[in-house]
C-alpha cells in the first residue's frame, strides 16, 4: 500500500512534465536525434552494484519506470541503479519530486537545473553533471551555458541573479557556515528566504546524490550528452 | 491521504525502537538527569525560519511529533525546524528512517551513529554532531567514544572495524571517488557490499542533513549535551 | 622579416594537419552542423582585451590567421585574442606548434588534446576545455569522453595507459615535485623518458595558456561546443 | 634559416642586456666573488635529461650560448637543460625574451624578477628562484628584499604598487578567475591594462617555466645563490 | 637548584588557583561525580612513551604533581606525560603558568580556556579539547559553548568580543600573516595590542602543546570528559 | 631570584656555542663581511610591539644579551622584541635551550636548524627561515643547502636520513595525527624514538616561535641574510 501511494505521490509532478515536455516536442526531438546512438554499443554498465530486472521489482516501481521511458523516450539510469534497493528509491524520489518539481517560488526549472549542474561538478559526479546539463540545455533553451556553468561558474554569461544563486547554492555546496550575509547577497537580487531554502535544500540534496553516484559508479545515458544541443530541425519535429 | 501513508511508512522503526529503549529506561534516565534544564532558560531559538505552531501542521505530522516526544521524553528539534516544509519533512524522515533504522544488515545502530558523528564533525554541523553523540552513547553504552570522533577518528580507540568503516565513511563524506580499492578495504575487516552500500548512503543522506541545518541554524535540544554521559543512577530507574 | 621566418616555422606542421582534416571532411562536417549558430548572435565578445582589426596587423600573422580559417571552416578565437600582442603571439603558436603538432614519439593527436582537456578543466580554463574537448572528439572519434574527462578523469573511461598518462600530466599541472616515481609509473604502461618529456610540456604550456585565458577572459567560439559530438552525416560529407 | 632567425630574434634584447649589465661591472663582480666556487665540486648533475655536447647543437643554440656565457661569465643551467630539446629551447627563449626584455611599459626588470620570484616560490622552483633571486638582487640593488618574498611576500619590505604587482601576479599564478576588480586593484596603484597583461605574461610564462622545472629537476648553477648579495668592492671593480 | 626554583616560579598560580576552585567546590564537585569511572576500567594507557615511576622523577616533579593531585582530586595526564623528559618539563609548565594563570589584562580566565579549545579542535587535539572543554565548562559555568565551539565557533553563541577574539586566535593558530587589520578587528570590541598579545601566545603555546600530545598520542584523564557539565548537587557539596 | 635561575639555566648552553664558534671565527668572519651594513640604513623597525630600552629591562635579561652579543658579534632580534615581556622571554628561551642546545641524542646541530629552516618556511615565517638559515649554514658547513630547503626540501640535495628526518618535521608541523609509521620509517634510517621526541619538539616549539614571529612581525638582522654564505678569507682569519 505504502509504496503505491508513494509513487503517486511522486508522480504528478516529475512525469507530467516530462509528458508536457513531450507534447512539445523537445524530449521526443533530442532523443530523435540520439537515440540510435544508445542501441550501438553493447549494453553500457550503468552502476558498479546490480540492476535488478524489472520482473523482480515491485510493481510501483515498475509502474513508475514503465510511465518514465514511455514519456521520456528513455529510462534515465538513476532510476536503474536505485532499484537495487526499492525502500530508497521511493524515498530518493520523492524528496527529488519535492525539490524539483515544485510549481512555487521564485526558482525556475533552468535555475533549479543550474544548481544541480553548479553544485555536481565541484562533487565531481559524472552522472549528474551530464544527464542535469542535458536538463538545463531543454529547459533554459541555452545549449552552452551548462557547458560554461560546468567548467567555472564564475566566467559563465550569467546575470547577477544567477550569479549570486550560484554562489549561495556553492556555499551550500561547500557546507560553508551559512550566516545573514548570505541571505541578504540573495535579496539584493529578489530572492526571498524560502527562495534561500529552495535553493539551499537543492544542493543539499545533490550532495547526497552526488555522493550516491560514486559509491555506485552511476554512468549517464548515452542520450544525456547530446540532448538539447542542437536547434529542434523543425522538419523532423512533425 | 499521502501524508498518511508517509507517516506509516516510516513509524514504525523510528518509534517502536525509541519507545524499546525508553521501556529498557534509558532515554528516560539520560532525559531524568537533564530535563530541568530545559526549563531554566527562555525557550531556545530552534531555526534560522519560523516553527510552525503545532495547531497548523498537518494531523500527520503532529501525530508524529506527539508520539516521538511522548515515548522519547522531548521532541528533537530537527522535527520542529523541518515542520516548516511539511513535504520535504515526509520526504525526509522517510529516507531517515530507511537508513537509521534498517533492521538488516551488517551495521549495528551505535555504528550508525558513529559515522553520522565522523562526517558531521567534518562538515561542522552542531545539530547532528551532537544530537547523534548523544545517541551514539546510548547505544553504544559507551560514553566518551562518540567525544573522540569529535575530535579525531583518527586517534579514537576504535578496533579495525570502525577504523574501516569511518575511513570508507569519510570518503564519501569527502566526496571522493570511490574504487575497488575502497570496498576492499571494507572486505578485510568483514563488510560485504551491502554493508558499503549502507556506510555510504548514512554518510551521503547526512551530507544533505548538515548542509539543511546550516541553512537553518538548527540548534540541538538541551537535553542531548549530557545524555549518556553518565551511568544510570539505579535507585531513579524504577 | 624575422616575424615572416616565425611564420613559416609553425605554419607546416598546424595548418598542413587541419588541412588534412579537412580532406578527410571530419571539421568540415562539424562546421557545418554548426556554422549557422554562429550567425545567430550578435558577434561574440572574445576578449577583455581589444581585438585588433586585421589590417592594423602585421602581414605575416593575418596570412597565418587566413590559412587556418580557410582551412578549418572558422577562426579559432585564441588566434584573434592573443593578436593583441603580435610578437607574444609568434612566440606562443611557435611553441604550440611544436608541442601539439610533432610527429615523433609515443603520443596520438587525441593524446594530446585530452592532456590539455584534463588540466584545463583542472585550472577552470573555459576556452581551453571548451575548444580542446572538441579537437579530442574529433581526433578520437570517442564523442562523449573528454565530456568525462572534464567532470572527473579518476572515473571516466579510461585504459591503464591514458590514466597514466593524466596521472602524470596532472601531476605536473598540480606542480607537484615530479620524481622517480612517476616515470616508473609511466614506463609500466609504454610510456618512456622523451615521452614524459611530451606529457609534461603540454601539460606545462597549457598552465601557461590556461592563465592567459583566464586574463583576457578569452571565450571559446561557439563552433566548438558541439563539434564532433554527432556522427557524421554520410550524405552531407559528399 | 629559421633557427638562426630566432636566434636572432632573441639575441638583442636578453643578451645585449647582459652585456651593459657587465660593462656596469654588477654581473662580473658577483662572477667573481663566487666563481671559484663552481670549480670545488665535482661537475654538478644539471638535469633529469641528458644536456647535449656542444657540438652535438644546432649552430645557432651554440652561438647564443656562446655568447650568453662570454657576456654574463657562466651559462646558466636552463640554456643546458633545455637544449635537449632545440625546436622547444627556441620558443621557450623567444617567448622568454618577449616578456622579461621587453623595452616598453611600466613594469622595470627589477619588478619583472620579482615577479618570477614570488610566483616560482609559490610552485617550489628552485631552479627559477635561486636563478631570479640573484637578478633581482642585482636589478634593484635591494640584496634582502628577494629573500623576504621568498619566505612571505606578504610581509615583506614592499611599497603599495609592489605589493599590488604581486597581488595580481599571485592571483594568476594560482589560476584564480580574473575580474575586473584585479584591474582596479592595480589601477589604484598606476598600473594601465598593458601593465597588467605584462605582470600576468610574466606570470603565465613562469607557471609553464617552473613546470618544466620539476619535470627536467633542473639544478641552479651554484654562481646564483651568491650573485648580488655583497656589495662592490670597488677595488675589485677597475 | 634550578628544578626547585622553576617549580616555584610556575607553582604560585597555577596550582594556588586550583586550590581556590576546591574551596568553592567546583572541581571537588565534578570530580566526585565521576571519580569512579576512572576505577572501573584498567589503567589508562596514557602516553606513547614510558611514563617514569615517581620514584625515578626529580623531587620538585613529584612535589609539584602530589600538590596538583591532592589539589584538584586527579594528576591531568599532561604531568605524566610530560615528566618523561624532566628539563622540557619544566620548561612547558613555566611557559604554560605564564600564560594561563596571568593575573593581569583582559582575558579572562574562561577566555583562555576558550582560545585553547578553539584552537586545539582545529589542530585535531583530543587531549587539549577534551581536558580544557573541562576547564571552560568550570570557569564559564556555560556546561555547553565548549562543545560548540568544538564544532564550530563561527555558529555558536558567543558574542561580539569572543568572536573576534576567536578569529584573531584562528588566525594565529593557522599561521596567517598577522596584520594591523587583525588588531584593529580586535580593538573594536574592546582588545588593546597588550591583549592581542597575550590571545596570540596561548594561541602559539598550543600550537606547540598540541603537536606534542600528537607526538606521545597523550590520552585525556576520564575525569575531564564529564567534569563541569551538570549543576552541582548543593547537597553533595556539604 | 627566579630570574637569575633561570637565566643561568639556559645560558651554559647556547652562548658557550656561540663562544665556540667565535674562537673557531666563524661568526665573526660572517659579521665582518656584514657588519656594515647594518650601519647603513637608519635603525631597523624589529617588532610591530615596542622593544624595552636595556635600562627598562629586568638585570638577568640584559645580562644575558649582552653576553650574547659579545660572543656572537650581535644581538638576534628575538631578544629583543620577546624582552616586551619579560617573564615569557624566559620561558620562551629556558625551552629554546632544552631543544636546541641539547649535548645527547642523534641530531646534530645542524640537523636541528634544518628542521627549523623546512618548518618555518611551512609557516612563512621570515624570522626564523633567515636566521636558522644562516645557522645551518655554519653549523653544517653547507652554503646551500638551507636555500634549497627553503624553496622545496623535497628535491633538496637531502641523503635519505636528513630526508626522513624533514618528513617526520613536516608531519608534526602540519599538525597531521602521528602513528607507528612514522616511528617505523624514522627507525628505518636510524632515528629511535627519543630521537622522534627531538626532531618533533623542535617542530613543536617552532609552531609556537613562527606565530609569536607573525604577531610580532618580527624582523631578522641583516647580518643573518649573507652570515656562513661565502668561504672564510683566510688572511682576515688572522
Amino acid at each position: 500500500m505504502a509504496t503505491q501511494v508513494i509513487s503517486k505521490l511522486f508522480r504528478p509532478a516529475v512525469f507530467t512534465q516530462l509528458a508536457a515536455l513531450r507534447l512539445r516536442g523537445k524530449v521526443a526531438a533530442a532523443a530523435a536525434g540520439t537515440r540510435h546512438l544508445s542501441s550501438d554499443p553493447p549494453p553500457e554498465k550503468v552502476s558498479r552494484y546490480p540492476v535488478p530486472y524489472r520482473t523482480d521489482l515491485p510493481v510501483d516501481i515498475v509502474e513508475l519506470m514503465e510511465e518514465v521511458e514511455t514519456k521520456g523516450g528513455f529510462l534515465p539510469n538513476v532510476f536503474k541503479v536505485l532499484s537495487h534497493r526499492p525502500a530508497e528509491f521511493r524515498a530518493f524520489f520523492a524528496y527529488y519530486n519535492e525539490l524539483m518539481n515544485k510549481e512555487t517560488g521564485g526558482l525556475t526549472k533552468a535555475d533549479r537545473e543550474l544548481i544541480v549542474v553548479a553544485t555536481s561538478i565541484h562533487n565531481k559526479c559524472l552522472y549528474c553533471v551530464v544527464a542535469h546539463s542535458a536538463l538545463h540545455r531543454i529547459y533554459s533553451k541555452k545549449p552552452t551555458l551548462s557547458d560554461q556553468v560546468v567548467v567555472n561558474y564564475e566566467n559563465a554569461e550569467l546575470g547577477p541573479r544567477e550569479r549570486a544563486m550560484l554562489d549561495f547554492a556553492m556555499a551550500v555546496c561547500r557546507c560553508d557556515t551559512i550566516t545573514e550575509q548570505h541571505f541578504q547577497a540573495l535579496e539584493e537580487v529578489g530572492f526571498d528566504r524560502e527562495d534561500a531554502w529552495d535553493i539551499a535544500a537543492i544542493a543539499a540534496f545533490f550532495a547526497m546524490s552526488n555522493r550516491l553516484a560514486h559509491l555506485t559508479d552511476m554512468r549517464p545515458n548515452l542520450e544525456f550528452y547530446n540532448m538539447g544541443r542542437l536547434p529542434r530541425d523543425k522538419s523532423k519535429d512533425k
